[in-house]
């Protein structure tokens, strides 16, 4: 067994629980390596503490986990199969029964809740969810070069897209650009949706890039990243175009204060509500607190928002591993949006930037 | 309350339901018109026989749900806030009890079902899915003209694609033209990752576009839709670059021979497994049937996978105003993969094809 299935095992053994059910693919991706978007079809892996485990999968995907690596049980099912039957049977044949099982109970749906506890009639259920956030929080060196070169191509990103910045140009016309670009280079996916906002729509923090068009005077933010064998980059900056009034000016540097000194609060042993105040605080000194509606950052990895979520709630201590954003953000309805985000990586010591483009205020002449 | 809304409640108060928790994205947007990706944050609506409905959202998308048109309560929460306090507390001011709720067992997660079973202690929950996939199921006028533009769009996209084979070019260098077309055309989103498939790649039903040359004698497999006013398209065709095979040949007219005649069984009253044996038959007949390993089709609107199921399990008889995709495949290991795509309309004599791009084989020299 891989390490990250040995660990999961360890668990339960150590925990008394009988099973778990792994069902997100991100959790899928973490423990076996295949990746796999099923829609509306079931995926999982049970994974026990002696047995080995079993992947459950649609038929026409079993190729695919063969070749990340799976070499273990698959349960494969058609459309018209039921895979509960198939699952049943085959937890029979083993003699697997159930107590205490961990479900994800973050991800799972009533209805398969439904069905699993059928399964296991007798069975009370346990959220995997702590786990396994436990376990992907901290990255090992392999998956932090990953993360290093998404970070690399989200840099990149934001450099094409400033170079593209023009009088009129729509921010359709701008963000087809970068994925143009990026795609040439191989970038398969994006981490999620890029958004270009401009003008007004910059001042909504999850406003939807359309056909504004870039004027004189105006922020442009961008907001993107890339997914790179599995893992994400995420990255916000805003340029000036043409000139900023004063008021744009006290809006970019204090943001920029805010997101450098949330930075440089990064070592381990610092709590995580310790890294929101050091931004937060900043901003609401400066008058703008009502505008900054948001969490500073969230962890990143195989997913774009994972743990540890950095808000002014979250206690929890830096650990040399993590990996998350720092993105604090001022939007000023009437006047614009500034965000500024990066991507750390915690070391023993301190934070490494993964993300590296400039972040001084750039007015694009 | 619009007509959506009502007709949900009227199903509450005929199935003496005391309230619907309504969670999932397309659910929300198309009793609402409000569109919201919370990420791993709550979005719902309450819906009641008799009071006003509750939207529960993150406070920063307020704003976009007022603007949708959202005239009613709603409760935004902060990061730091508990939802779950918010809404016991709307509901205790409203006098709300519930003995009967209905929930969507599909899409509602585990830990959430137990935060609403700790609102409503004595209650009973069933799905709401049946009611709120056959509200869907059935498009109206205003939708249908929504869907005709979305799949006008993806035939262009074929187009795009098509013109830009060149020997040698990779999947994802004709991938990234096509979308940066389409982007320049306003479009803002696709309706799931484009594929771009070429030679030994397109024998895979959910492959993966990536650097694969094309190169004579192979074929190129495009599978698209866009995504226009939350309404999505999805098309697939396959031509050939170069030259093709006897083999290559006869795959190719199998399938489109399949596709027609499903396309013709369509009209109301025939039962939807009907239309899938009606192509899997003649795959069959010619030998091709292992090669065949999915259902036929599946309902498509504000998600590209919805109701009804093209299977041949399905024996729900078609009605007008339906709309899915009929989609055969034959993937060949070591010679290739061919599919053929078309978003169908059922009308009230027969079927409407709203994806127009011509299906006969390509030789693209």
């Amino acid at each position: 067994m891989n390490q990250r299935l040995q660990k999961l095992s360890s668990w339960l053994q150590h925990q008394n629980l009988d099973a778990a059910f792994v069902t997100s693919t991100p959790n899928v991706f973490y423990i076996s390596n295949f990746h796999c978007e099923p829609h509306e079809r079931l995926l999982g892996i049970f994974a026990f503490p002696e047995h080995e485990p079993i992947l459950v999968c649609p038929k026409m995907e079993e190729g695919q986990a063969r070749s990340a690596g799976w070499g273990y049980e698959i349960i494969g099912y058609s459309d018209t199969d039921n895979p509960w039957a198939l699952i049943a049977a085959s937890l029979q044949k083993r003699g697997v029964q159930g107590e205490y099982i961990a479900i994800e109970k973050e991800h799972l749906n009533v209805e398969r809740y439904e069905n699993i506890r059928a399964l296991f009639p007798q069975a009370s259920f346990t959220a995997a969810e702590a786990k396994l956030h436990e376990l992907r929080m901290l990255k090992d060196e392999k998956e932090l070069a990953i993360l290093r070169q998404a970070a690399y191509m989200a840099d990149l990103a934001i450099e094409i897209g400033v170079s593209q910045i023009a009088e009129g140009k729509t921010e359709l016309d701008v963000l087809a650009s970068i994925e143009y670009e990026l795609k040439k280079q191989g970038i398969q996916k994006m981490s999620f949706d890029t958004m270009v906002l401009t003008g007004a729509n910059s001042a909504l923090p999850h406003g939807t890039p359309g056909t504004n068009r870039i004027k004189h005077g105006d922020f442009v933010l961008f907001d993107l990243g890339v997914i790179i064998d599995g893992y994400c980059s995420d990255i916000t900056r805003t340029v000036a175009f043409g000139a900023v009034t004063e008021e744009q000016k006290r809006i970019y540097n204090t943001v920029l204060a805010g997101q450098l000194q949330a930075v440089q609060a990064c070592k381990p042993g610092t709590p995580l509500d310790a890294i929101d105040r050091a931004a937060r605080s900043l901003i609401e000194e400066n008058g703008f607190g009502q505008y900054f509606p948001h969490r500073l950052g969230h962890g990143l990895g195989i997913s774009v928002h994972e743990y540890p979520s950095v808000t002014d709630a979250n206690t929890t201590p830096l650990q040399a591993g993590m990996v998350f954003t720092i993105e604090p953000g001022i939007y000023v309805p009437g006047v614009g949006g500034v965000r500024i985000e990066d991507d750390v990586y915690i070391t023993e010591t301190g934070v490494e930037l993964l993300t590296k483009y400039p972040k001084e205020l750039q007015i694009i002449k």
